[in-house]
């Protein structure tokens, strides 16, 4: 197949935002030997204000949520995009860490996280079959509703 | 010493159980050059269904806490013994990140994950003496009281 | 420059403790291959009591939680100390997980975690800039308010 990640993400209609800018004194993206380390990235726009803020069970819906965990795996892919120019040099997406804000009666953590583990599947392939841990959280950054790191495989 | 870590499961009386299916689109297990990446486990039972939901400090006794982390560690080591075929392939248990399902009182979380770790020293011997994080989160998948995901590395 | 990370260390006045024991089965600090692997290190006194005990936006004050940040750095840099001797053989801190004790209205968890990744920064210089995952957790070991594990690339 000949298609890239860049075209399957123009076919789904994902535009790759400005990155945002670390909210603190640390890296967003680091790489040590093939393996890309990435900070946990938040639903922020370009501007760098949040969208979805609140709980999951509280203020955030469960939809609202799923496209929460999605604009952080969108961010996540604009990080890699900077950092490795053509997707295609993505070997793996080794994992996913899914923090989802939560009320401590909300147990639907999974259906979140599938926001962003959607995303990585349609544009990364076979590449984007990783492994996850989706975890409740008592609050977040900015009060964002998601947070989500990424561990990723390039190609030597 | 010729024991494998089989013989020290048997010895123990773990059964180790049919894998647990994926909650959701990610890979329970996953290897990237000789280290396994394992998603979060939780205690369930092979059928699906959870065993001790709610939360420590909550419905949920400190014994009861203490047997879940360990079916957890006993469905990592079930996911190492399909995925590698012999446990003593096994080079070295790595880290587990340990997650227990809390209230916002309870603090005994390394007790809750000494259920895993014991089980791992046992079973792997000094091959399992692992690095460790343990944090009481708000929430879990499916109202589980604890979830563990493990870094493991193979012998090449 | 041929400043070291120990001279930093001294121009800050930060004297490394007498390594924290485990409060469990498990190790503070693994290597695997050229990585280090650091178990989550909390604000304890050498004694093993436990400083700025309870929450954020509780009863600890956001300065009381930068100080227990940096104080789980200064844990972090001792352990890195005993393993590798000099500390020039740290070749990149990778990455920090901040885990932060929280009310559910607390959201300033990256202000904590810059008690730790700023005095990182400053002892290590550019081999310490690094990625991070900081997020809001009910409840930690201890009723400790911050809780840091690390992994760590050194020389070969």
């Amino acid at each position: 197949m000949s298609e890239t990640p860049e075209d399957r993400l123009a076919a789904l209609g994902v535009e790759l935002p400005e990155l945002p800018s670390a909210l603190a004194n640390y890296l967003p993206i680091l790489r040590a030997g093939e393996m890309l380390y990435l900070s946990g990235q938040l639903p922020r726009r370009a501007d760098g204000s949040f969208v979805y803020v609140g709980k999951l069970g509280g203020g955030v819906s469960l939809d609202d949520g799923v496209l929460a965990a999605r604009m952080c795996a969108v961010n996540i892919i604009s990080l890699l995009k900077a950092t490795v120019g053509e997707l295609s040099r993505v070997e793996r997406v080794v994992k996913l860490g899914v923090f989802v804000a939560s009320v401590p009666e909300f147990v639907e953590q999974p259906v979140v996280a599938n926001g962003a583990s959607d995303l990585v599947g349609e544009v990364f392939g076979e590449r984007g079959a990783h492994a996850r841990t989706a975890v409740g959280v008592v609050s977040l950054p900015g009060d964002a509703c998601v947070e989500i790191d990424a561990t990723v495989l390039v190609k030597p």
